[in-house]
This record gives C-alpha cells, structure tokens and sequence, in this order.
C-alpha cells in the first residue's frame, strides 16, 4: 500500500504563526556545546530561558533541540533568540520545504534529514538551523539524529571544525544531513536489485506494488535534496552576512553532493522505469506461455479425437469397421498426425522456452 | 463520467467589458465590517450607492459581495469604487485565472477558492479582492466561504490582524484561500487510499473512472494553485504600492505554502499514475489467471477424452476391448496422465496463485 | 481519418516574396469603412488603386480584403500602403505562425481564426491586419468571417470603438479573433464528452479514430493559440509605436484571453490522454469477459464430456455398465461436477459482470 | 530496420584538424560563377590554386565545390582563403550541427540539405558556406544539388539577386536549403497518410516498422533544421559585420521558415503518436476479434458434444435409448441450446463487428 | 541483470576532504614527460616529493597519475603543488560530476573516460587534470588510457601541440577524452542494430534485458557528456586565467563535439524507445498467432466432433444410420463444413501469416 501524503497544517483562517503540534510529536529536549580553539565544554540541558546568556563572544555555543512537543517551551526559545513567528510556524509546522532565510538577526536553515527504519524504507525529518553571531540552534523532530560523527569531530577536534566559527558548524551539520542521504539511496539501490531479481522470477502484483513503494521512497528522497540543491545554488549566487568566504568553498562542495545526489536519483527512476517495463513485458510472456501450452494441447488433440468419434459412430454400413487393418491403420494415422501437428509447433517455435535463446 | 470544462465567455466580438451572468449566480448580498485597533463595527448591508461613503481613513472597511447575479448593482459598485470595465469584466466572468493586477487607485487580487461538496470533490470558486486606500473589496460567487475565521480573528482581535491596515487584511484573506487547499487536498488523498484497496480488490472500469475522476480534481487543484504561485512570485519581486514591506513578509510565506502545495499535488499525480499502472497490471493478471484455469482444465481433460474416445470406436478387431485388464489399465493410464499433467502445471507455477509470493 | 497537414510554400530556391496562390483561393472582394466620433461611410469596394486616397486624417478607414486569389490585385493594394514584399508573401502563402512584425509605415499582426463546420470540426484561417497611421488593412483568406459583431459596434457606436483611434480597431478584431476560439472548443469540449459516452459504451477503432480526431483539432487550436500568446506577450514588453498605452491596457485583457484558452486546451489534452486509457482497459476487460466466457463453457463441460466418453467404451468387461445404478449415479456425479466448479467460479468473482461493483 | 547513426569521427587523439574523408566522399568538382549587376560570366572549373585571384571586388565570385574526395585539393582553397584547420574540420567531417561561426575573414555557415531518393526517405547532406569580401565559397558532400534555382536566378537576373552583394547570395543559399526541406516533409507526411490507411488494415509487425522509420526520418529533419533555427536565432541577435541589414530582414523570414518547418514536424511527431496508440488498440482489437469466434464456436458445440457424449455410452439401462421419441427430442433440445447461446451472445454484442458503429 | 549505481562516499558526518580509497583501486604509477618546443624528456617516475621541483618555466611538465591506491602519496603530491583539501576530495572520492574548477594556482578539470571491455558495455573512468603555470597534473583511476595518441604527437611533435603551453596539453587531453566516446557509442550503436535484429526473430525476456543494458549505457554515457557539456559552455562564457584566447578556440571545437555526442545520445534513446515498442507489439503479435492457430484447429474439428458424437449416439430409433448412404453422406457434410470455415477463416486473413504484406 502507498503510504499517505498528508501534510501537518494549520486550520483553515488562522493567524499566521499557529504552531500544529502533532500528536506524535515527542517533548524537546536540550542539549548546549560551547567550544572555541582549545575548550569544549558539555553544557548539558539548561532551562530554555538560560539560553541566550549561553552564548559568548569568542566561542562558538551549538544548541541542539530534540522534539518539538511542547509549545511554550518552544516560544519561550523563539523569544531568547529573537525568533520570527512565521520562523517558528516553519520549524513546528513540519515538513516544510528546504529554504535558506535571512533574518535580522540570523540566518534559518531548512533542510530535510533522511533514515530509514526496519518499518519504512525512507523516513523524512525535518532540520531547522538558526545560525546567529556565535551560536548555531538546531530543532528536530525526533530524538536520535545523524550528528553524532559532528559531535566525534568537535570532541576530539579534528579538523579545522574546532577553529572555524559557527559558520562552519552550520555548514558541518547539513553537510552531514545530506551525505546521511547516501546510506538510505544505497538502501533503495540494493532493493530495486532484489526486487529485479524477483520480478524476473515471477511478475506478481505484491512485486508491482513492491516497485511503487521504491518509486515512493526515490520521490521522498527527490523531494528533500532537489529544493535543498535549488536552496544552496541560490545562496552561493547571493551570498549571506553569515557566511563567510571560506565557508562557501565548503558549501560549494556540499552543492556538488547535493548535485550528485540528484543524478543519482534520476537514474533510480530509469531504473524504476525500466523495471516496470520488464514487469509488463513479463506479464505479457507469461500470458503467451499459457496460451502456448493450451494450444498445443488443443491443437494436438482435438483432431484425434475426432477421429475417434468417427469411428465410434454407428453406421451399418462404415467398411473400415470391418476391415482387420482398421484399428492399426487408425493408430498410425493419428501417430503422423500428431507428429505433424508437433514439427509445425517446432518449427514455430512455440515447443521451448522463450527464456533462453543461443 | 468527467467533468466539464466549460468557461463562460462573452460572444464573439463582444465589446470589451461585457459582463456575461451566468444562469445560476446568485444576487448579490453584501456585508461590510469596519474596524480600527480598538473598535469593530458590522454595518450591515448598506445600499450600493453608499459604499464608498464607508470608507474612514484611520479605519479599515472591508465590503464582502457575495454573489454575481445583479449587473446593474456590480456596476454601481464598479463606479462607486473606479473599477476599470475590464477589471470588472473579470470579476464576473469566472472562472478568471489567479493573479495581481495593479491600478491607480487599487490593487486587484483574483484568487480561486477550493471545497468539496457531497456531490462533487472539488468545487472552484472565484474571488476577486480590490485592495484600495484603507478598504477591501471582495467578490465572491457564492454564499457561504471560508472567510469566518477571518471574521472571527477579526472580532475578537486576536493576532495583529486589528492593529494592521487593509494589505494585512487582503493577505489574510488571501492566506485563508490558499490554506483551504489542504483540507480537500486531503479529501483527495484520502480518496486515492480507498480507491488504491478498491483497485487491488477488483480492477474494474468503475474504478478507471474514480481515479481519472481523481486526476482531476487534482488538475482542479493545480490549475488554481499554480498560477497563484506565479502571481505572487511575481508579486514579491516586482513589489506593489498596495502593499507595505510588513505584510511583503508574510506574503512570502503564503507563497511557501502556495509552493508546498503544487510539490504534493505533484505527488498525489504521480500517485495516480502508479495507480494506473497497477490498475492495467491488475488487469493483465486476471487475464492470465483466468487463462491458466483454461489451460488446466482443458489440457488435462482433452487427452483423457481421446483416450476413452479411442475405446468407443466400433471397429471389429480391437484385442485391448475384449482383455479383461484393458478397463483398469486404461483407467489407470488415465490417472498417471492426469498426474504427470498435474505436477508439469506445479512445476510451472500455475496451480497456486499469484497474488502471494513468501 | 487524419486530416493532412500540408502547408502550402514556394518552390525550392524560388526568390524571397513570391506567392503561392491556392487553387483553392477566391477572387478577392474588398470592403472600406470610414468612420470617426459622428459619423462612418460604407464606402462599398473601390478600385485597388484608389485606397490609399481614402485614407483621411482624423478618421479611421478600415480596409477588408476577403480572398487571396488574384496576385495582381494584391500587388496593387500591397504598393500602394507601401508593404514590403516579405510581408505580402506572409498575406500571401498561408499558414504563417501568427506574430506582430513592425515596419516603417505600419505594424503587421498574423492572426490564426478558428471555426468549425459541419464537414471538419476545426477549420483555420488566416487573418493578417496592417495598422497604420488612421487605417487598418485586413486580409481574409475565405469569404464570412467572425468580424460582423464588430461591424455592428461600429455602426451602432457602442462602447468606445468610434471614439478612439485605428490601434482600438485593430485591438477590437485580434480580440474578435482570439473570442472566436471559445465556441470551437466547446464544441471539442461537447463532442470529448459524446465520445466518452460512446468509448464507454463500446471500445471500438472508430471511437479511437474519433479521438484521435479530437486530439488533432485540439493541436491544430493550440498551434493558433500559443504563437499568439507568445507574440501577445513580447508586444506586451516591447511596445510598438502604432499602439496608445490606453489600447496596450485592452491587449493585456486580450492576452488573458490567449492565456486561459491555453490553459482550457491543455486541460482538454489531459481529458483525451484519460479518455486513451479508458478505452484500452476498456479492450483489456472486454477481452477478460470474453475468456471468463469461454473458460467457464470450456471448463465444466470438457471433464463432464470426458465421463460420457468413458461409458462411451466398448470394453468388454465394464462392470459399472451393468449396473442398474449406473446411469443414474453418473448423472448426480455428472450434476455435483458441474455444481463445484459453477461454485468454484462464482468464488472467483467471474460469474457476475465486472462492470458493477456496489 | 532502423538506419544506423553512425558518424564519421577522426580516431581518438588525433590532433585538431584532421580531417576523415569517407570511403564515399567523391572526387571534387569546382564550378565558379562571377557577376555584378550588369554581367555574369560562368568561370568554369579553374585551378584551385587560382580562385582566390579570380575575387574581384565590385564583384561577387560564387566558387561552389561539389564532393570533399580530395584532402589536398581541399587544404589547397582552405590555405587560399585563409580558413582555419578547424573550420576545415567542420567541412569535412560530417556531419557537423548547423552553425554560424564568425573568423576574422568570413563567416562560416554550416547548414544541412534534406533530399529524398528512391531507396531513403531522407538523405541529409551538410553544405558548408564561407562568405568572405566579395565572394561565397560553398562545399558539398556530393554532386547535384538544391541550388539550380538560385542559379537561374542568378542567370536571368530576376530579383535583387543580383543587385545585392555576396552577403545576399549566402541568403539566398540558406533560404534554398530550408526551402528544400518542405517537399521532403510532404513526402514524409503522404507516407504517414499512406501507412495509416495500411495500419488501419492490417496492424502488422512491419507496418509499424514503416511506423518507426517515419519516425526515424522525422528526427533527422528535426535534427537537421532545429539547431539551423537555434543558430539563425542567435545570428539575428548578435549579427555579424559579414552582413547587412537588409540581409537581415531576409533572414529573419529564413528563420520564420525554420520555425514553421519545427511546428510541422511536431505535428508530424504528434501523429505518429497517435499512430501507434492506433496501432497497438488494433493489435489488441484482433486479439480480442479472434477470441471471440474461438468462445462462440466452443461454447456452442462443446454442451451439444456432452449431450450426444451422453446418449454414446452404453449403460445397459438408459430409458431414454429406448423411447422412439428420444432422439429427435434430443435434436431439439440441442437446436434450442444453441440457439440461447446464439442469443445470448448476440445481446454480448460479440456476433456482429466491432468496426462498425452507427 | 541491471548494473548497480552505488557511488563511494564518505561515512557520513565525515570532516571535508575525507579521501575513501576504493579497496580496488590501484597503488599510484607516476610519470613525468617535459617538452619544449625542441626537445622532450621522459623523466620517468620520481619520487612524489621531487614532482614540484621538475616544473621549469618555459617548459611544460605532463605528470601522469594512474591508480589511487595510496593516499598518503596523494597527500603528498597535493601538498606539492598546493591542492586544496576539496578538490583531492574531488581526484579520489569517484565518481565526481564533470566540472571545471578555478583555484589559486591552477584550473582543476574533471573529466570522465569511457571504454568498452569484454565484460561490460561502457566502463566510466574519472579523469582529473589540474593545469598550473607551466605544469598538467593528470589522475587516472586505473592504468592505461586513452592518452596514448597525444604522447605520440609529443614525441612526434606532430602539429601545435610541443609549440604551444600546458592549456594547449589540457586540451588535447579534454579533447582525447570526449573523442573516446565516440567508439563506445559506436558499439553500442551496433549492438543496438544487433539487438534489433534478435527481437525481430523473438521477442525474449532475455532481449528486453538486453534492451534495458544498452539504454543503461547510453544513460552512463550521458552523465559524462552532458555535464562536461554544461561544464565547458560556462567555461567558454566565463573565461578563465588559466586559458589563452588561442586554446578557447580549441575548446570551441570540444564542445561541439560534445554537443554532438549528446545529440547523437538523444537518438540512440529514441531508437531504444521505438525498439521497446517494436518488442511490445511484437508479443502481442505473438500471442495473437498462438490464438489464431488454437481458434482455427478448435473451431473446425468442434463442430466436426459434434456430428460425429451425434451419429455415436445408441439410440434405438435414429433413422440415418440405417442408411447406406448415411456415413459418405456425414463426410461430405464434414468436408463441406471444415471448408466453409476454412474459407472464412482465409477471409478473415488468419491463415497467412502477418509478417508479410505486399
């Protein structure tokens, strides 16, 4: 069964900035890394009020918000911050489409994160990034996400990411989001070849809807990096106060991922394409190989048993009935014909197989 | 059956301007509010003459005209309020096509609202905003829409709605239209859902109907969201005299959700699609299914047939008829045959279903 | 059938400006109307040469040629307004893509005017309009047009076409020509919904041929339409010097036209692609029907006719032929057979229709 | 069978310039033309180490070179005319995507003839132009060419052909290769009238071979004229110091040409679509067709067989052999059996054609 | 079977510049070729380290790669001619899209090889060049290539190449790469034509798949041109430091080549398209000879089988079998029967075969 579309929104005429809770939506929890060149130091869960004051000059502060249950303490973040309502509606109010807006005071980041679970192939959250002067806050849906390597990285301080401001932590966490687009593509990839393998052996409807589902996950995935690609191609064209130079030459690599990404969703859907057509094609050998076996039966038959029936009537007078060489004569007829009848379905071609051919 | 998809247009050659009454609209019935941050007064249904007499700088009046069926009362209107002909030309003869049109004295907003009805699943219907100095002009072509809970945030001040002029009240309005999208987007959605179980169960011409019947509603959809897009992408580059830079914002974020929108109804389209293919794979199926019963029964009967044909014939000389063991040997040979007929079918796959594979 | 699509053009290598008369051409007829604010003169059909004296100053004299069929003529008119050769053979070698091309002493629009007749649901015609300064120059390939309602304006004064200029008048016949199409395509739009009654009924080639049909008078109004839009769309940006900024506002309405004829053409196009697969799964379950037929003959009389045959054999020792019980326990066996397999198929779903499903 | 794509290419690595004559390439021929208003004089075949003497100004010299069989004679005129190793290239190895390509001493054209020839429905030959000061230099691949109507002109000086400069002669070459492309084009779409009537008849396999080599010709056009109108478009924008503006005007109704031709051979594409869809439904139509004699003859014959299956065996208890009335009521009850399966398939519709419908 | 997309890409989260080492690749070759315009000197394979100090001005140094299998000389090399994290990134972490890259100190150019191999059809291999100041610095992913041919032009000193700088040498490897391209769609062109001719004789799963391997490597194909295309077209518009005008010129050439290979790629694509119809109709066909053949043996012994039961019948009262000319009479009628349908068969046209009309 195709999974359901529906999107999170709000009533119909309400104000803008109504945050939609939905009721899966599981309580937030906050999680504060403050580092600079030689420190870093685990702030652990402060109250959301504490936040702001978090934040220094000279460091960088990452504050890393995990479910988005509860409206007042969002509001209350929003407001340390300086949040836009509408800003807020769009990290509440998932999924939104990936956007990069600037904000007096910061820059927003909307980016799509992809996993996949033992249940669903492709399971979409959304990752909402505000990168202000020393400070990166980032809201999830869920708990559990694909930072943790950034947080290895800024831990043991390899790379330039401990010397670099919150720029490149911004850069750092969507470059993370989108190379986290790799495992669940190799995921789609490695099942479009079992199902190949599947539908070459039998053409089921079960096998049809399994090539839906893959069509499903590659659109899910397609509609989380191709507005991400559009997003960044825009930034690097116009720039950002919050990003400086050195950091686009990294946003400009994670462009080229986005790109790649891309492509290589393009080929997943030939390949899909390809797959269907097969699926069909094999429908249709099927059909015929039925057809086959039912006609050579039919065709073999059905004049034998004609002949049977003519010499099952009972005619006075039929002087073959009496003839001694009747019956055996009769056999050989039969025998020829049917023989006949097989060198003709030989010579179409209809006797082996379609599967293989020299 | 499908839809029509009529326009009502002027005769050909008719004079620019002229105003073509559908059968069924309705009269007009108008309702004006006006409303500054502290008070809101509901004055009712004034006579057309007296309209602009409404107006009160300082305050913002907001005339709501439902219904298109009196042409001299729209033209009293019209004059009452400098609309050029042509722009009241568009006004009433819907459906127009979503867009901006800027004049010196207002700034015209054709917009399409979206319902469901009982009897049809997605119901357009035009409305026409004049956005003029301290005033809203709105047509609708029904009664009846989804603007209550504008009024509602109205009259009880919640939000900035009170303390906004009257481009903060058209980009309500206009947020309200395109937020009633959703809720028949999901009609929609839910609508595939049920018909994707009816299609597995049973692929039926009834049910080819539904989902061309589906496609389009979902084209309904797109031909109203997606010039709106346009219009206000449009809109937001090029800038309106009508329109201060506060509301510019959240204009942009109704053109997010204008944006959101097209993405899944480019979804649903796609849906749709895969449906069709599972719809005539389906199809294929029982085709094939009903030809392998065929096949079986009639390849497995056809020879045994022949054979106790073979020992109906009459002739004199036929020693199997007067052996005592020629009945059971030929019953038995009748019961191997069956048999190895049997097990050739399992081999191939035909005796068990298709719909299921482990 | 499918209607040719033959364009008539010069021979090979012929020199620029040479014309091609049809056979099928007529004789040219011409009629010149002078009007301004008080008055307007039939002044009936002069002389070739004496147009261009006709042409007052202060009124606007509009010059329709009916017919293309005499070259010398056309020569004639063609000096005298000063046309380049170029756009004569544009007049001329019909059909041209229509488009505004501007010249010296005028501006010359290509038009494409649609009407329906009872032999051919969409039948083009090319109309080609000079504006120059105070006349209109128009050229018909056929006698009887869509202009008559534009003359009866003219005559009875309505609206503003006697008080403004010859750029009004040119604006009043492309807007003639461009309302001309909502009559033809809701008569595509009729005829769409007669077939789909008659697909549904039966998928025979003739209604595929009907479609196909319908589908190639969509292209050949969608082949009038779009230039149209796109030539509307660049005068629109690009101004001319023949036409006022007050007629330039008309044309804007003009294109708003062009654009929803468009649009309600690609609608149609998407209902024939539906229509397209309705009647191919309407094949595929007819083709179902008549194997479920068959099957269900086939399949319970074929094991029923194998025991008849079996009583049928002439061995000598058969004790069951002897019994008494024989012949009345076959038929109940011959009965419960039938019954099973009548049950087997109604567990199928096979005996009842596919097409209603409650 | 499908014409093969392949093109002539020089073996990798070779340096720029190389130049790959094919096995095919013909030997050379030079014909030179030389005139002014006054004068024209047919210099014949001269010396190509010559033809740069023979430009005279005041004069415009036509050197025309039928078949590039000969490399050296060829880098002989390139070296005279000073044109570069990779516009020699472009001459040469064909095919080359028409172009226009501005150097310092000319203008380079590189355009595509269509011909149609008993064998193949259309043959492409590239024709390169160089128009220098004063004269036109033009390569094609073989003998015979499209170009003896400009000759004639040129010859009896119809037209401004020879009052014009070299610039209008390489107009007057493109406008006569496009030109060539309707007969072509014609004859393509005579064919796929012809064919459709044969489909229409008889869906074979090699009818829709016919189908796709309609379609393969088609593409070669498209790729011959697409990119001459993609060029043309890009010349008029950017022009070029090689020609004049009243050359221009002449190449901007060349370029109208090209467009048109596109539109028809979209049309033309469309049609084939609409063949095949044809096509396909027929095949399906006669599947169908045969199905149903099979269902009716069995159906009717296979309860009649059982009936006298019945009465053949030889239970010694079977009231009904005994009864005088027996078999003729057998008869009947076979005649009115038959007769409601005739009925009952005459209600299915499936006695009469489906080809006809009132 | 489909081949598999999987890409290599660092584990995600991984810091920039992460090289992932495929465990095939191959441990690095290194030589070093040094030219002028008089001499040229193989300088074998140094060590890493000394790479830089070989450069001398006024001279170009060619340093060949082949392999990737050791990152730490990678890493070395880089830190030589002062590479930049990313674009190391870009040289080892393949497949990267082709692109053109500007650095401080050279122009970084990727590139992707094509090769046939017994094995498989299209094999891409990425090639990375980086042209500095007197220097190319070329990477390969595995030994031998196509450079080949332009180490025997420098050797030779065959045309401009030992005469002109490192940029002529970037574009004469460029230019030998996409020229490598042509073979492998030559191949596949034929085995295109090849496949063509199987499915014409049987239409195969095992043909389909075939079909689905070759529209794979023309899609291979396509994303390495058509990047390289878009990679060169900005090129050629945005100039870069590292080109002189005179190498532009050049790599004007390449990229109409590579505008040819797409054109010549768009072809191969329609021609798969149009063989994917031809294999579907083909099926169809197929099925319909298998049931022409079932309905003509069935539907002319059915009723032949029928008479004979009728007259195999034991009643006691059946008049005709009493007769002597009873049973010549009974074979007349067969014969004249199994003729009349015969006759309406060969009416129909279901007795020849549809391969052939005239």
């Amino acid at each position: 069964m195709l999974p359901s579309f529906k999107k999170r929104h709000p009533p119909v005429g309400a104000r803008p900035g109504t945050l939609v809770t939905a009721e899966s939506a599981v309580p937030p929890k906050i999680r504060v890394l403050r580092y600079d060149r030689e420190t870093i130091e685990d702030l652990g869960s402060p109250e959301p009020e504490a936040l702001p004051g978090l934040v220094q000059p000279g460091t960088v502060t990452w504050i890393d918000v995990q479910g988005l249950g509860n409206e007042s303490l969002l509001r209350v973040i929003a407001k340390g911050f300086s949040i836009h309502a509408l800003a807020l509606e769009d990290v509440v109010n998932v999924p939104q489409r990936p956007k990069f807006e600037e904000y007096p005071s910061h820059l927003l980041a909307i980016a799509r994160m992809m996993r996949t679970t033992p249940e669903q192939l492709v399971v979409p959250e959304q990752v909402s990034l505000f990168l202000g002067k020393d400070y990166v806050l980032s809201f999830q849906e869920r708990y559990g996400d694909t930072f943790d390597p950034v947080r290895v990285r800024l831990a043991e301080g390899i790379g330039p990411i401990r010397e670099s401001g919150a720029d490149y932590l911004t850069y750092a966490l969507l470059d993370a989001i989108i190379d986290g687009y790799y495992p669940v593509l190799d995921q789609v990839g490695e099942r479009m070849n079992q199902l190949e393998l599947r539908i070459m052996e039998r053409p089921t409807p079960r096998n049809l809807d399994r090539l839906n589902e893959l069509k499903f996950a590659v659109m899910i995935l397609h509609r989380g990096i191709a507005p991400e690609r559009e997003a960044l191609t825009r930034l690097l064209r116009d720039k950002s106060g919050f990003l400086r130079d050195e950091v686009m030459v990294y946003l400009r690599d994670t462009m080229d991922h986005a790109v790649q990404l891309t492509d290589a969703l393009d080929t997943t859907r030939e390949l899909a394409a390809s797959l269907l057509n097969t699926y069909l094609s094999l429908l249709s050998n099927r059909t015929n190989d039925v057809m086959k076996v039912l006609t050579i039966m039919a065709s073999i038959f059905i004049p034998l048993t004609f002949m049977a029936g003519l010499y099952g009537m009972n005619f006075e007078r039929m002087p073959e009935l009496h003839s001694p060489w009747g019956y055996p004569v009769l056999l050989a007829v039969m025998a020829v014909t049917a023989g006949i009848l097989l060198l003709y379905f030989r010579w179409k071609g209809w006797l082996g197989s379609d599967d293989d051919d020299e």
